[in-house]
């Protein structure tokens, strides 16, 4: 079944959305729009009635609302519905949840705990922000973040994993493992910065993989798929 | 003697298919076509009455059913079969199979139980997917993945083993290990994202190495041999 | 609420100025501006009443304050107000606060002591001058590096931390863990050397991403936003 | 002295074959033709009467020879004569002479047999295929290595090693040992792959280092020398 | 205050020379002309009657005197008077000061000894000849060298560090940490190799930053302001 | 003093010869000209009446005689005169003085010894191949290295180190460290390879620093001081 990313001009590259209940990498630089797709996808849940988590090492819950307070998606409203989780991995509560680094925490039962959060709740959609907390929640184990991935994958919600992009020319192994990798790109047009976003893979879906153009607009991200970019 | 790949337009760049027996590595980025070339060579297999073996670290069985349940190649009627084995490394047959990693299994044990899983039960096609998975599994502990290769390559099976390119400038040791090599490309032309396929080496056969142009069809990866990618 | 940057040209890039409370990163080559626009930003924040904190490893507050004399934007006098701290972190007095680097300090006092003195003085700007200060002090750990930049977020300060950027191929964990980050560009125009300033990220605000001139004169970095920047 | 190569085309490049009694490195990306040249090479010395010995750690005997049972130019017969040795490095007498990885083998020891072997046995040519094999061997100990190669310089036999080319853009310390080096070159020209192949070092003879061009054909690597490839 | 260089040319593209007292990098590949002007730089001081101190590891003071010896400006007379100091690293002096690398000589008592070197002894100019010297003096450990660049620029003296460039496209931690960084260039014009220097960075005073070229004369090395270098 | 190469036309690219008793670097790609160039250096100074030091870890003295002799500038005349000394430093005369690589041979006893042999035998030219023998009898130290090399430069010898350049876009300590650099290049030009040679730095000298073309002859190197080469 296919789930509404939320974000306009996105499902007609994909066929009609996400396919349900797996694991997507949103991976770009610094600016380029990750956050912002990630909370019109909870956004979009929340108004379909589905339940959603947003786990943050970056921002405390007012910080991410205040973040996403240009925009009129109703993305507020959302995150103070009680259907709609925030763990915030710094905070006091993600500090009982997750110990802190150092913290000779079981990572074992770290990965479980997260995953039996998911599944015990019932949650439909999870945007996890970002590798990077995921590292260091995880002393930097790739072998724990992996174990976590496919943890993930095996639940029925649909989760978009934020990860920065550090070196633009290698891969990570994230993208490897993910069902499906979006690339968001800042690009020299005319002299001019543009937005590109492209469906590098998606499985089991045909995918548009050209990179679009898109714009930030007080509705979020909107994606112009008349106009493919050149890059 | 000759393996039909399974994939259309392949086994004319290669003299009529996979040389029998031998090991075979693809390679390329996220999304380019790895997984789906491997379910459509374990289908042809299974059409051909031959025992096959999919061994995936990222995939549940019913997973990768349903990514390649857009296609029309009759994967999940061979994936039914009982000729065709799956072992999901992280589920809990695999687990039972492989250890988990951080336990202290006897490395070389596991090799030689992978090798007996094939050569007992006459396995013909082998998929294993993917390298990522077997130093995951394998602690990162090159000998013992070389050692599993070698092995491998030793047994009467035909394998192909996906391999991520995390850094399409260098070659891994296992490119040069395997008797054939295909790589996987995604490249602009004309402002739009085509898929490529290339036989980088193939011991023992005459090889059109030249970057060919293919399409994700309904009938799965199809190869255009009389249009020559331009790079 | 917006706060004024100090920096001629600079609010009209990002809708008014710096989204106030939140920690923006500076990231540039040597000599390319980032410690200048930092002085006339805390220097903005004195004229307006507010309290400020430099904290810098490269200078004494003689040599900081020697260092802006060409300039003509009163940083002087800001910094011989008792409003405006100065932490040298080499010196005595930062000696005390932080130890010294391979003394056996209590990490997580520092980033405590820290986050408290701008908390008990009510300070509203701070300048942290730089990354590499931090990792120096705190031995080169990126956890708690990243434990002190998520603590000053959490602040009710503005925070901009000058950011050495030494390979500009690839972005830092920083980067992605601001509210904001801003390059500082040296190029070649017509065989000479330009200046440029370019907002890359900046959450919660339309900006404009383009590279924007930039020159030093008596009145410090003064941007000219007519004049957009060829690279 | 100097001897045949046994590939038709190389000689004239060489001033008439190999130097006697040296070390020759082989080095390219997979797939390129450095193994067949090196079967052709031990080949032609088989037909003048010499004793061969090829050191393999990817293939079995019969691996090999069906690698090369799509050549002519008797890799087969050479192979089944008791004048040529096969020490298969992985099967049960390359692990007698070996051991295996782990194994605390005293290295020195291994070199010695080695040598040992070859001069015993008066061994006229010898292809060690490959640095990866040697790397495996010895434990990655690099000094094992050199001192192993320096051995076999200090031999009277003619050496080929192979030597799988992870980076293109770097020479190792293997290129610097040998007397000789060459390089096999994979390359598009007019929108096609061609082979080449390249003399780069060659004490004591006067060479052609230009890139030639090469086809495998059924007698194996041919050399056009008078076409000169542009790279 | 402004010193003069001592270089022609030079002062008008910094202002009028050196601010006093402060610490620059000379920066560039072996052979672009850092210790020429090093040479010039305390020649000048000589001659206005300042105190001077050389600091090397690469050459003894007779060394050092030869490779100047093609000169006219007066290296030989400065250094053969008591008012220049010269230290050779490795001679049997500097091994008193500085103990031999392994040595287990307290780093922090060294960078006091030499920082009371220059201010008991009141030099005002000071050549440190090399970054390289520095990590091999102080065992590679970077906290100590930046605790060192630190101290020197706590003292009256104006220093010269030159710093090897070992690899072009990335910057080090001491052009950050250092008033100024001027770099030599080496690069191709018409087929002829031209050198250049660009004052990179200057703390508190307006520069050109322009590549200017550059001749070794018999009077040192003469700037050509009015020609702009192209690279 | 000046004292001749012997290599025709690369005198005159010095301002007559290499100053005496110094330390130059011959750094290139394999097989670029560096040991021949090294051979007609030692050559002419044995015609001189002087004495000469060849190190070699590569070669035993027949090998590299037999390198050689296909060039006419009397090499073999000069090694087998007792004036030229030569050191195979994995001979059983060369494990006497350097001891083998694991053993625990003070390094500074061998740094000594080495100097004391030049000193004692009043050895007028030096060549030692290479650095990677340098790095493999001292355990890859890198200070022992440095402190053999600024050993070398207090002689009065005049030394050639050649230098296996492994990656050609960075400098290597030893670069900074010579009083000069040579450097080899290979490059095409009109399809065909070239060979050039560069003199990068020359202390105390005026050279020319451009890349001229040089052939191999029956008299060796031979450097066309008319031709420049473009690159």
């Amino acid at each position: 079944m296919r789930i509404p990313s939320g974000v306009s001009g996105f499902d007609s590259l994909t066929d009609g959305g996400f396919p349900e209940g797996r694991l997507y990498i949103l991976s770009g630089p610094p600016g380029s729009g990750k956050t912002t797709f990630s909370a019109q996808f909870l956004t979009k849940g929340y108004e379909n009635g589905e339940r959603g988590l947003y786990v943050s090492m970056h921002e405390t819950r007012a910080g991410i609302i205040q973040d996403m307070s240009g925009y009129e998606f109703g993305f507020d409203r959302a995150m103070q519905d009680t259907r709609v989780h925030f763990l915030d991995a710094l905070g006091s509560e993600g500090k009982r949840f997750f110990g802190s680094p150092g913290e000779r925490v079981d990572r074992n039962s770290l990965v479980n705990r997260l995953v039996g959060f998911v599944e015990s709740r019932g949650i439909d959609r999870v945007v996890v922000d970002s590798t990077m907390l995921l590292r260091y929640l995880m002393d930097d184990d790739e072998n724990t973040v992996m174990r976590f991935l496919n943890a993930l994958k095996r639940t029925d919600a649909t989760t978009l994993l934020i990860s920065e992009m550090t070196d633009p020319s290698a891969y990570s192994d994230e993208h490897f493992l993910a069902h499906g990798v979006i690339f968001f790109h800042n690009y020299l047009k005319d002299d001019q910065m543009r937005r590109g976003i492209q469906v590098v893979k998606m499985r089991g879906t045909p995918v548009d993989t050209d990179i679009h153009q898109f714009s930030f607009t007080p509705a979020g991200i909107v994606i112009e798929p008349e106009t493919q970019a050149e890059k």
